[in-house]
């Protein structure tokens, strides 16, 4: 789309000066100048302003300037006081908008005419400091609340330097149609305010002060609403104004890439509702299924143990590194020793499956998913990997049938054989609350991805925020969670892979004959297993014995199991039956008391 | 009241076994079981009965059964299935009364007599059981939200078994009048649930899943709330039932003392409204003022040099502990280098000037504030000390005109002399997250302070919540300060004290011309300052020069300035004018900076 961008101060954490050094090297156009951060800077107007053009960034707005119009003849002369010492500030620091919000404190006539005449006669006097204003209705405003009444008073005002600020959570969260943006002349729409934000019921001021999210992180349909935007004719840039309460604490320089990533992504968006620009990423389908799991640790025995019980086949050592191979059906799990020092047993990479390894490749790289480099020998596959935000490697190889083409590598094990496990049906990663929303809009924007079911679940330490990300067909489906603070503190959440059978009680009846000890479930949770559904009671029984969960939605029903954990990775094996589509979520506070118990009956519980 | 205490399990994190455990330490008589807490649990309902026997518990109510009525014939047939169970599981809990919650997903009827008849059949299978039912209206029941509509039904029943729970979150979360409880014959209420919350704007459901706090700690007027279910003539146990998401990751016996606390302070409250019930705990007036502040650390030199330069006088060291006094007007310091090796200077004490000690100390004691003990030789005052939940010790003295009655325990200083500073304004506390409410019904209950404005201030890491606990009269202003968590995690937010003058300007002045550096402010601020109020400019120079800040509101103005840090502390100067009741909040985001960028720069920053 060939727009610039930019984002607000506010959106960061750190220094003025930290924030606009980050901003420059996340690769932003320009930034808005949040009021507070430079009242709170000791570097001069003047300072800032070079090191902004040292940096290669505009100052594209100052704001906010508040509570402008609708005032009595008395308060006026005070906006004019304010507004005469800011307009000499902004000239210092060479900013040529002004943001001016819809009045929420000293309104006091509600009025078009009156607001309009004072938007004028500020007009006048922004004018003649060679200043425009952009005239924003916020959501919560005392009388103007609408950006459609913004802009009929902006149009009454009839004045060049008065213009409109769109922003888009003001007008989406109330549920105002965006279409009559493109009534609005795009040369009167001084500015654009992009935000994202979750669907919350909530007073609308909170919402906005702590929850606003980057574009592709909330709900909001941004694609449609700056396709209205363009479509008006705007050709300023497209800037972002987070209020967030994590943005607010986290790496500044961390958050301004994911703040540009979101945009990267939101270009391409737009460009796909046939506005006619260019896209700005190779279009690239969902991935198909999962390629591997990969466990690494020190010392993976443990895992290679429970991996054999649970039926699978050792394919091999790889060629070249203390690697070893596992498979099963199409679930193929990879145990890696390789430079893992002192390390338990983790989930470390997954690998996915895409049509085009080389546009996915290229879509992570414009999308500035951090590249991950593994030595390849000549004879080796050289897969393409990222990091996603938690750490966890990411890596993309040929959707082909059978087994993939970097299997060869690995020597001296057995052929398959059959197979009750057919595949992996979802990874569950633990993830950080910091970068937790950074990391849907990653696997949304990277992987194309789908954000789908969000819950809460109950473990004995806190609740326990768990996020699906899904392609549509089920064949990849990862789940994010977010272990409760107090726990997350002392570190270790364990993660795990599911495989995927059409026969859990075979699987689990075989890994127990060959040793398999699943995690102990309680005998309560089968006498209310019996009492919820209309279970045979033999069925119930062999559940019982066999550790296997169930769960049931009107689609269809799900049975499952799980191993014990080794360091933090366990396994699961799930079978899902008719049309059932979840997880099996009601049993998850059982499964997480009884690792909890298990945990604290550990050596070395409690680090 | 001689009522019955009891508490869900849901309120606590750990195991069932656990929170048994620490609702019996804490005092409690009995407790509602969570079902979620046994169907996770290993431990048999036999083995559940006998501990809670063993523990002098009563199992109260087995909670919730969800969905019961107002359903198809054939969905009716699986309640009376499920409900079957449920009665003998009971049976052998030993467990006399079940919670059945008004139908949330299945309600297909939206009809009273439908209600009723299915709650009838449902008393007559209960009855078999030896068990009665406690019908209650969810805020968000499909069709039943409201307890009168639940009583409604209940009474149409007209059976034995089937009476009404009341959970004061569902009737005043809706805003509904408690007064129609007292039209409810006392013995037709078999629960009654209580839990207070914090005034928020959202989805009822979220809040109520999330939010819910202990009796005290929010908003809810409780104690009105009792008075009409005592009026009914209830006699059933005060249970609480608090879904939050805090008390389910934190220590279990803490809360569950917490939570005895609320109740403890419930009923005096109800006490106090005119019930006839004997009141739970000796009255206490506010505090009037502040007996002293103490800062303890190794060394404590740093703090004496920038108490005497904001014109403090020492009046000499304790007679038997390496202590010190500083004086200026009515605000004393102690620098207290007892025991404290290897920690930098803190706060770490807060006196109280209460009317009558014994009655406070007394009062603390039966509301379980940890008592604290110091060392008091036999011609010592021995105050009696409490510690608040962030660790803080907090004295008990005589409120008496001039020095206290410990003064003269410090010898070898000098007399006092004229004073700018007249005593001490406001402390303000960091406080961990996780005790944050807790902190509130702490202050509020052990020394009747009123919980007043919370504000979030912007902090270059992040958002701080700052919460005020105060007398009337202002005579004692405590800020808790929640510092970001990102923040929080990395330990160390400064604490302050900030002394009362009529003349900042003066303070500052004299403190400069003893060497004093205050905190400085940016040259922007100043400038700001300018454009916001009509200020002389020489004032205005003035304050730039000695690094005063200064805040307007309708009712007066003030005027402040910060010292540097000290280890975790430094000191603030306030003038209030007018009727100014706030603490300069504007202003705290260009302090908080400012402390950032000193921090930042000092050896041993990040940390």
């Amino acid at each position: 789309m060939n727009l610039r961008t930019s984002v607000a101060t506010v959106c960061l954490s750190g220094t003025l000066e930290q924030k606009l050094h980050a901003c420059a090297e996340a690769g932003f156009d320009g930034v808005e100048l949040f009021e507070p951060d430079l009242v709170a800077s000791p570097a001069s107007p003047e300072e800032i302003a070079a090191l902004a053009e040292r940096l290669g960034l505009t100052l594209d707005l100052y704001q906010p300037f508040r509570d402008a119009e609708g005032v009595d003849e008395d308060a006026f002369h005070d906006v004019l006081h304010r507004a005469r010492a800011k307009f000499r500030l902004m000239q210092r620091l060479g900013i040529g908008t002004m943001l001016v919000c819809s009045n929420v404190a000293t309104a006091s006539r509600d009025d078009d005419q009156v607001s309009a005449t004072q938007l004028r006669r500020l007009g006048d006097l922004a004018a003649e400091h060679g200043i425009r204003l952009a005239y924003e209705a916020l959501a919560w405003g005392r009388f103007v609340d609408d950006y459609r009444r913004a802009w009929r008073i902006v149009e009454i005002a009839d004045h060049p330097a008065v213009g409109v600020c769109l922003d888009s959570f003001h007008i989406l969260s109330r549920g105002h149609d965006p279409a009559a943006i493109e009534d609005i002349p795009g040369d009167r729409i001084f500015f654009l305010q992009l935000a994202d934000a979750p669907a919350l019921t909530m007073d609308v001021l909170s919402w906005s002060r702590h929850y606003r999210l980057f574009p592709g992180e909330g709900a909001f349909d941004l694609a449609t609403f700056v396709g209205h935007v363009l479509g008006a004719g705007y050709t300023g840039p497209l800037s972002l104004e987070i209020f967030n309460d994590t943005f607010r604490q986290t790496d500044v320089l961390r958050t301004a890439q994911q703040a540009k990533r979101s945009l990267t992504w939101l270009e391409d968006q737009v460009a796909g509702r046939g506005t006619g620009a260019a896209a700005a990423l190779p279009a690239v389908t969902q991935p198909s299924g999962f390629d591997f799991v990969e466990v690494k640790g020190e010392d993976t025995g443990e895992v290679d143990v429970m991996l054999r019980q649970l039926g699978f086949t050792f394919r091999g050592q790889h060629r070249s590194k203390p690697v070893r191979l596992w498979t099963q059906g199409g679930a193929r799990v990879v145990c890696n020793e390789h430079l893992a020092r002192d390390q338990e047993p983790t989930l470390a990479a997954v690998g996915v499956e895409v049509a085009d390894p080389g546009a996915s490749a290229k879509r992570a790289r414009l999308l500035e998913a951090p590249p991950v480099f593994r030595r390849a020998r000549a004879n080796e596959q050289d897969l393409a990997a990222f990091r996603a935000p938690d750490g966890t490697e990411i890596f993309l190889s040929q959707a082909a049938p059978g087994d993939t083409a970097w299997v060869p590598e690995f020597e001296g094990g057995d052929p398959p054989s059959d197979a009750l496990v057919t595949g992996v049906d979802h990874v569950n990663l633990a993830h950080p609350w910091q970068t937790f929303d950074e990391a849907v809009l990653f696997y949304t924007s990277v992987l194309a991805l789908r954000a789908a079911s969000s819950q809460d679940v109950a473990a004995p330490t806190g609740l326990v925020r768990s996020h699906v990300v899904r392609s549509d067909d089920g064949g990849v489906r990862l789940a994010l969670n977010v272990a409760p603070l107090a726990l997350d503190r002392t570190g270790g959440f364990p993660q795990h892979m599911a495989f995927s059978s059409p026969d859990v009680m075979a699987v689990a009846r075989a890994a127990r004959d060959r040793g398999l000890r699943p995690l102990p479930i309680p005998r309560n949770y089968y006498d209310d297993l019996a009492a919820r559904f209309a279970l045979d009671q033999a069925l119930v029984e062999e559940m019982a014995e066999l550790g296997v969960l169930y769960d049931r939605d009107a689609d269809g029903d799900f049975l499952h199991f799980y191993t014990e954990t080794v360091g933090d990775v366990f396994f699961e094996v799930v079978q899902r039956n008719g049309g059932y589509d979840g997880y099996g979520a009601p049993n998850a506070p059982v499964r997480l008391a009884a690792q909890h118990l298990r945990e604290a009956g550990r050596p070395g519980a409690g680090r």
